[in-house]
């Protein structure tokens, strides 16, 4: 194990420099206050957590959470989702508030990762929780939010792909009746996208042709508001019948919110998080290959924490939306240099305060000697001075240093 | 060792309700765009960092610091300072920008503690780091600055003290040469302000009578700018008459800044960073009895990371500045609540949609039955309801839910 450089930072972890901040701040901001437009309010958690609590619930892998011992010796995590704090704090702090209860959050999340997998330990989603509400409306809400929230953060181009985890549950205890292995194996090829590996997974198991054709037909139900009829018709299941009726009411609600266009049913997905009891979402940017948005229902996380009931809510992820967004809107800000010798000091860092109350950016400097700069009294375009660009020049010098000549 | 209970959080940290989200991200915008038109440019580290880097650099005793094990075992450390990891950043990702730099942080930080002193494991700070400038102006326009960022914050009354690191030591080495344990238990009474203590060590000394005049002496040194004529007449030694010198040399450009009201010099102080090398500064709010900013110039630091320079910065502790404020400026934000049935559905989720657009802040809630929410058409009037207080009502129904009274 050799001894890390003195410049280097963790594998998986990354320096922001002013530029990508500048861009970071202004998703968080407009996207926060998408939110807060629909009625969300901002909390904010612990990054620690304890990890038979939060961590135990918080549906991440136990290898890819950060561990560490506090002084009593107990474990602690660093937190690897938003949606389980919350259900905590719902459940404690804010436990005699009534529901629904509709919160939001901007916060910097962990996974450890496989070093080769080239993702980030560290990065940031924005988020919304729905809490108390089982409704189709409060499904739909939240789908429609993270729409809103997408094109908050500057992201135009984009589809929104729904399903429900009731479907193929439904389907599967249809079709494999107790046959737990075989259904987990095909919900993995589901999960990872691996539609070849989930025919051979079919054929392997030797059904009978009707059930082989229904497990089949569920790669075929992706699409717009047609997939429903279709879904309803593939399996008379009760728990599928019941969560394609859902589906389908979530899907009115959409076109009430004028949006529809943005979504697709995609009956194949299943969602990412084991607590995901219900309807599932994903958002995919055009160009991107991995989801920009993840979110879905579930109903029984908060029975975890004491206090059982629905909820439905979203993450964006927003470190993702800035790689998508890049770096060519740069916008510098415009700042003015002000430079003084011992003569004019007292003047200079009076008008510098005067400029920054009237909200100009400013950066003072003495120049005992000229330092390389040459100045004239009336400079007003712009000029590099070590290696900052500035909009304008400001001096206040005694007799030996006016004179000079703008470059 | 008992499992911790489903509701709890680590000891030492905490969860901030909407109310105190709200007024702590004010807090952070408010000094952000202050630090922003002195020139500072914002910059993000990540939360976790090797310890055999950042870690060791960053001056926070080895027990206080947060460790944990990465997958290749190396140890890692959550941040416990933002200096550190910016002066990493100066010395690696901008290495090739010019002096000097001006960079801002607004972050959270992390300090293991003893669980009795009641002290925040995790607390939020907002500060500066000015690099590559070594002169009194430098010093002064941290200072001035930080005096601007507790106004920004709505710090009102406030007063900071500032000392030198090298006015100290020098008096010590002059009047204890090579004594380091001696030197060291003196500096301990005053790092802890103990002044009893430290007159208690000096008795136990036995020094001649002049040096135990003369290091009585410092306790008296604390007041406003003719503290320095008497520091200069106390210690002949060179490192304590320059390092008061350039004292003189900043409080004479704070006055120029305007700023000299809320400045003290305080020679007793010595700041409670190992790195830091020249003058270091606390600003202490009426009514708290611990520091809300604390700073100084740190000349040694860069050179760790292999990038030699002069640095001075401070950190605000926003986190106990939101203490300091207090909840009582509580402005709740006012929101609409849109109330539909099936048939109004559509025409209220477009009308939600128009008024979020106009900046309203809109709940949507359909209604099948009145749950107990009686409305009328025309509410203007603030309401309660599940809890939330609403400043419109907005009912779009069919025939059968017009009519109810207003309550």
């Amino acid at each position: 194990m050799s001894k890390p450089k003195v410049f280097e930072k963790p594998i998986g972890v990354k320096d922001y420099l002013p530029g990508a901040v500048a861009k970071l701040r202004h998703i968080e901001r407009q996207v926060l206050a998408c939110m807060q437009g629909w009625g969300y309010e901002q909390i904010m958690t612990p990054t620690m957590e304890y990890y038979d609590t939060v961590g135990v619930a918080s549906s991440t892998s136990d290898q890819k959470l950060f561990k560490l011992l506090n002084n009593r010796g107990t474990t602690l995590v660093l937190r690897s989702d938003m949606t389980a704090p919350i259900a905590r704090v719902v459940s404690s702090l804010l436990k005699q508030s009534d529901f629904p209860q509709r919160l939001s959050y901007h916060s910097n999340v962990f996974r450890a990762i496989e070093e080769e997998a080239g993702r980030e330990a560290e990065f940031f989603q924005t988020g919304v929780e729905l809490v108390g509400d089982s409704s189709a409306e409060a499904d739909a809400e939240v789908v429609a939010l993270a729409i809103a929230s997408l094109k908050a953060a500057g992201v135009d181009r984009f589809k929104i792909a729904i399903g429900h985890v009731g479907f193929l549950n439904g389907l599967l205890e249809e079709t494999l009746p107790g046959r737990v292995e075989a259904q987990e194996q095909l919900k993995g090829c589901l999960l990872g996208r691996d539609y070849v590996g989930y025919r051979q997974q079919l054929r392997e198991l030797s059904l009978e042709e009707p059930v082989q054709r229904e497990l089949e037909g569920i790669l075929r139900l992706r699409g717009g508001q047609e997939i429903c009829d279709q879904a309803l018709q593939l399996s008379a299941d009760a728990t599928a019948q019941a969560s394609i009726r859902h589906l389908c009411e979530i899907w009115d609600v959409l076109k009430a919110y004028g949006v529809s266009e943005y979504v697709l049913i995609d009956l194949t997905m299943i969602g990412d998080f084991s607590y995901y009891t219900g309807m599932t979402f994903e958002g995919y940017a055009a160009d991107l290959g991995f989801p920009v948005v993840s979110g879905g229902r579930y109903d029984n996380l908060l029975a975890q924490f004491g206090r059982p009931a629905p909820a439905t809510g979203f993450a964006l992820k927003t470190t993702r939306v800035l790689e998508l967004l890049g770096d060519n809107a740069e916008n510098e800000t415009v700042r003015t240099l002000v430079v003084y010798d011992a003569a004019g000091r007292t003047e200079a860092l009076a008008r510098a305060q005067e400029l920054r109350a009237e909200g100009v950016n400013v950066v003072t400097e003495r120049v005992n000697e000229w330092n390389g700069l040459s100045v004239d009294t009336d400079v007003q375009r712009p000029f590099a001075y070590k290696g900052v660009n500035y909009g304008a020049l400001l001096p206040f010098t005694g007799k030996g240093m006016k004179g000079g000549s703008a470059r």
